[in-house]
């Protein structure tokens, strides 16, 4: 039905859709013009990876007391509102850059990390809570290769860890067992 | 040239090409008729949210020396191995049900959740950093609005978080400026 739909479309349409899908993906600008700073005052697109991370201890290094917490490398306080300071690597975003980041909002480059090099960028947020909920969440699509019984012993677990090899598939016997 | 391209094939591989981006989505087991139960042993897929944890207590609210810091609703002690133990809501997958979760591995259903319910799986690892770099990345494509001079202000943080009004677009001075 979908296929009749498809090829019962003229042939201007068909070829609308088909550069749609084609060429969709190469609207934004270029990073590297970006980052030669050609367009210095101009809207720019960048791919980046993006993960969370908070004022404490486990992403810092710095408990609360210690006359630095909370204090980004630019010297502002951490903030999380309407513009949220964000670590970047200066050599791609110096301080002060002023970005839009989807599924977080509006951002400040504030901050730097150990591991916040290239094209990395580290959002702030208040708890490690939120960074799991707000941030850390994927869907994805699990395959169930044994409905449980309701019960679970430490001697099945510690087994089925000794008999897995890495990247293995699991044996068999721990499926149907 | 994409274009011509695609018109250049002959029906068949048009309408194959057609069919497979229509049904490719559509492939997996539907996730009612597993929890109905209706295929104990058979392998499903089900589509879940899925967030980080550790036995820590930003998810637990036990510390290290609680008798319980550590020990799953199951029983089990937490472990991230070749089977790693996971939360899920046991209406949906009860304890021991062993799942295969793409960018994590194998799990198996050892604990709960008070914000796990349906279709929300929480995936064990040992710590918050682990949490933040391996199931809390993501590739995103951010909007550069202003490149900055390598320099930012507590004044103008604070200022440009008051012009800012909630869901509404950044005032252009602050662009510009």
């Amino acid at each position: 039905m979908v296929t009749s739909f498809f090829l019962f479309l003229n042939q201007k349409i068909r070829i609308t859709l088909v550069m749609f899908i084609a060429f969709g993906t190469l609207a934004s600008a270029s990073p590297d013009a970006y980052a030669q700073g050609e367009k210095e005052q101009a809207v720019a697109s960048v791919k980046v990876v993006a993960t969370g991370y908070t004022a404490g201890v486990e992403s810092t290094g710095k408990k609360p007391g210690h006359p630095q917490y909370g204090i980004t490398y630019s010297g502002v306080k951490v903030h999380r509102g309407q513009v949220s300071t964000v670590a970047a690597d200066t050599k791609l975003f110096p301080i002060g850059t002023l970005l839009y980041i989807p599924g977080y909002g509006y951002g400040v480059v504030a901050d730097t990390g150990s591991a916040i090099k290239g094209h990395r960028i580290d959002l702030y947020f208040e708890t490690v809570k939120e960074v799991y909920a707000e941030w850390g969440k994927k869907t994805v699509t699990v395959q169930v290769l044994r409905k449980g019984s309701g019960k679970l012993s430490q001697a099945w677990l510690n087994d089925i860890n000794r008999a897995v090899e890495a990247g293995k598939p699991l044996p068999q016997a721990y499926i149907e067992s």
